[in-house]
């Protein structure tokens, strides 16, 4: 409940459930002005479709978006942008059975106990459909962005033990989990192919990369930039940790190691290394920013798994309908776009930080 | 700027720089009628107090609270309570050098660039001493959820490479490293003899584990429980990276051993594991909530580093002052207050999310 | 910009431009297990349509809501309810002309200023079709309020000078002007008439009461509910001046009349008078809470005004179009529904005031 | 509870009880770099102090006013300023009695039921002196918008039925009632003399106009510059009407006569008449910004009033203590004060509305 909206100043507010009849974003905040386009948004959209790889679920839906409201001459006119996708292809009747039981990993349960009820098909509000709103969201906030010579780029840096050796952006988009590693790519695939015929499913790490951020995004204290990174990040469904920079390597190492030496280059400030990952004191540093996620199994696999049902007898279950055997691929435009629609918000946030440049902007 | 409050319906507001005359700050969204005394925030805040170890910075400050507000005849009153510190031992002389130079691994650099200037006094709002306030809010929110029979206990999990191998509470107050394990507290004493001899610091981590939670706080979507205990816990300086329940292993788990079956036990709900840290779908499901935080090594070391002066020359420099070798000992209190604080706010908001229970409020 | 939004626990974010594809709302925090289809907002919005009198737009649009989340087996979920309604009979072409000119008493002017440029087709964002938003999440938070047995009554109290000298609030529909007089609305009828043949328009005010309110609602300081109500009602386009209990009229008045004595009657408090409008220190006191909203007349007249045009130039202008002789009766549904909304949000907030209640609630 | 904060990017939160410690506020949100001192805020408290004039309150408070953080240098930093203002002649005894019964026209009734108990001394948190921090924010916003060439005055518009006949602003300070025409402020000292040999009070109404504003302030829908002045204004104890611009009499008011026709003049857009007060569409439009606020008579009266007592006995009572038997001198700097809050804080949040200023902004 009232959960639904995050931002302070770029706000977004999410509403829509797996099999109602649409899912959608009211994006309120974004400057008039910015060229848009439903093309430009069906470009992120098409990221997290499903049904465009042999590892993903085989639910048919073309989430073709269509905007609503905010747009004017083809550019955004400072109202809220509504955007919705429709659910084309629901099937009720797949998820007939598990109104009685609570899957395992799964909110059924939580959202029994606290709603006294739940839409039960799909996962309702909990599903992975309800990102399609905040890929909706982040392919503005990534526009904006742009346009001031920020770009983010996520990507998966592993799926279960298999890491990444090299990030070579060209080849992202080369492979179905999105790995900026083509052989890497190759023995996750495998790994994924006996992870179905196993009937079951694995985790994984996606990491987004931020650059051209100003210096001074961000606030001290309570709205740091990596305290609402890690908010927006964990917010995102099946995301169990967060790190900015080293993350938890820090944990090991010295200060006379993670401390980033500050020098001259060019007439610029710089940073000898990145350990701190472009952040300090919650504040941007102008180095790139480094966001690290990690991604639970998919809880739904078709494995038999044992649970409770609403009567509360023990019960053994076998999940049907259609899953991924991994999220990570399609979840990697999703932690782009929050961290997006974070850093657009931390960008307008900061242009009322000195008295001098507010002076200058009302001259 | 504008970053210092958090909190839905129980928020607080800090104020107060290292070297300023106090720190603080304004509690507001406590209910009325909790009983409440200097002496319950004393105690937290002598859990964080300097001085009280070798290897805490041996800056002499007792750090006793000032309550100015929102109490009357021994309870809370609704309104808000407003609390304080003073700084006793400001010795703003010995910071005078750093005023023209940016220490690497501190926010020197990025308030500079943010705000056109800063007080640089102790670092100022970046202090550590900033967690005075957080601490003094905590101590509030634990008090509030131990009155509902909820518990926080948060402790040194590792320290470098040495990590707890047993999680006794009892010992925790035992050593100064906050530490559930005896025998690991005394090797990490060692380590941090070495690290002062070689005028370096280390970094850590820190777990908080919380008992007896009701199922239900905490919001789908972007106010997710684990999402706010996030942002709550990141806002610490010093953390890079944040975990609920198996957090990063998750990544290398299948979904058949990282989901948490369901059962009856003894006519009630259980979970045979906690791989999920008591979240699930963003809500508490009852069993404990499992929080990890990475604290980086202390920036501000004594050995000689390399940076740049405010002119943009390239320097070496050998910083001054009171300096912990570690910061996670005295940030235990720190996470366990973000916790408490995140999760009453959650309590709070809990209260309104059903038709049936609210009917039988007002009835 | 970002100011779309309304509420803290039941919060709603409206959008949508009068000749937009639609306008709709996000309604989110409202608490799971409230009975609500599509006819309980119908009812409402059938309340604002266009061209049911002679005195209003004969735009012709039937305004019907349709639900897209957040309902499941005809009950609210806790998760957002998703609203919107068609824009069917959008006709661009009338408003061609406004494109180039700034309409006195309109927003054009400080739209283009503020955002460079707007969508000027019938007034875009700042139309009074954004108003179907409010009403549509109004009529969800007059439904919860009925079923805990609070009701709120809006009604046309005066247009120009003619107010009414009786409150039968069975007569409120009975006449096209929304007043529970019959013989006032006809007088104000023929004003209206005249109104017409003038090619001018008149204002009015309009009063709601509520009745059934619990003690308790509302905040000291700045979330008062009278403040909020106040907010709530001027946020309405065209209202200028909001009154509570006696208004303006306490200016004159002596404290020792203004004061509403208490007493107790059949053993439950009560008040001889109710001058403050049943809030007393920004907190519902029990007695009926009363608001007074004053409204401008219509600035779209069919008059010859003098403005300006874009390039700067002094003109003379004839709006064309469809447009109401005077405003209030289409907004007397629109003030209640921001009221009931204000309350709903008040009374959700409530529950968190007392420890007593609270351990009673987890208990 | 929760209510103590207001602004979305220029926040202040207060805390405080008349017989408690000490009132103060938190200020967050202001830019770095302005220059500020505690004589700034010291010219707005002295304003409002009591003790000034045969009016007010005879309790005797310097009302010192004591900056904790956020300054250096001189300057704002950017980080929270907290301010506090000791209470110094706290007399609990005065107030003994009414701890026991509900004064009349006081928020005494509404407190007990809402929190179960009060700090009933002094009317604790509903005191007038909680406006103390109000004041003490609004003199940093004063400053601030004067620095942008944006000034504010409020003044006595009416006492009882006086009602001023001229506005010659040199005069304001002339007078104990700060009333901007000598005449009538004679009058009403004549009025004022009455009611305290009468044992009553009498109401009154305060104007604030805001001249200098940029065009654009205040965002579309429910983050209008009226509506947001309209809830700060409000929320001051005490106000039970708020007018902009022409306010209730534009409910008999033709289209023709309060459309305000626009113009250029000297190259520049102006308007012919200002009805609207400065705000059309809820958005600043370059003419003077004009409110009224109507105050009640002082509820505390020595008059015998009757009321009840907390056992439910119907009761007389004679109020003792310090009180004013006007509540509008004390007020109009609060009503400033207010104002240049809610100004202040749309000033910065129109920083973020065009892409264009943006781009340049970050260039």
């Amino acid at each position: 409940m009232f959960g639904s909206s995050i931002g302070n100043l770029f706000k977004i507010t999410t509403w829509g459930e797996s099999h109602g009849k649409a899912v959608g974003v009211v994006v309120d905040g974004c400057p008039a002005g910015l060229t848009l386009s439903e093309e430009d948004i069906q470009i992120f959209l098409n990221r997290r479709k499903p049904g465009q790889s042999p590892y993903s679920t085989p639910r048919q839906e073309d989430d073709q978006v269509e905007i609503l409201s905010g747009i004017f001459d083809g550019k955004t006119t400072g109202t809220p942008i509504s955007m919705l996708v429709w659910n084309k292809t629901a099937r009720s009747s797949d998820y007939s059975e598990i109104a009685n039981y609570y899957r395992p990993g799964h909110a059924d349960y939580t959202f029994d106990e606290k709603y006294g009820f739940r839409d039960y098909r799909g996962g309702g509000r909990s599903s992975g459909r309800e990102t399609i709103a905040r890929v909706a969201a982040g392919a503005i906030a990534s526009k904006f962005l742009n346009t001031l010579g920020i770009t983010l780029q996520a990507y998966t840096y592993s799926i279960g033990p298999i890491e990444i050796n090299e990030k070579d952006f060209s080849k992202i988009y080369d492979n179905p989990l999105n790995m900026p590693d083509s052989s890497a790519a190759l023995q996750a695939e495998q790994l994924l192919q006996d992870m179905m015929a196993a009937k079951d499913s694995i985790g994984g790490i996606i990491e987004c990369e931020i650059k051209g951020s100003p210096i001074g995004l961000g606030d001290p204290v309570f709205e740091k930039l990596d305290a609402n990174l890690a908010k927006a990040i964990m917010s995102i469904g099946s995301v169990k940790g967060v790190e900015i920079g080293d993350g938890f390597q820090v944990s090991t190492a010295y200060g006379s190691e993670n401390n980033d030496p500050f020098y001259i280059e060019d007439g610029r400030v710089a940073k000898k290394t990145n350990h701190a990952g472009g952040i300090l004191g919650g504040i941007s540093d102008g180095s790139p920013i480094l966001i690290r996620a990690a991604i639970k199994p998919t809880p739904s696999i078709f494995k038999t798994q044992s649970t409770i049902n609403k009567t509360g007898e023990n019960i053994n279950i076998q999940i049907k309908g259609r899953h991924d055997p991994v999220i990570v691929p399609r979840a990697v435009v999703v932690v782009e776009s929050m961290a997006a629609i974070t850093l657009m918000d931390a960008l307008l946030a900061n242009m009322t930080s000195r008295m001098d440049r507010i002076i200058n902007f009302y001259k």
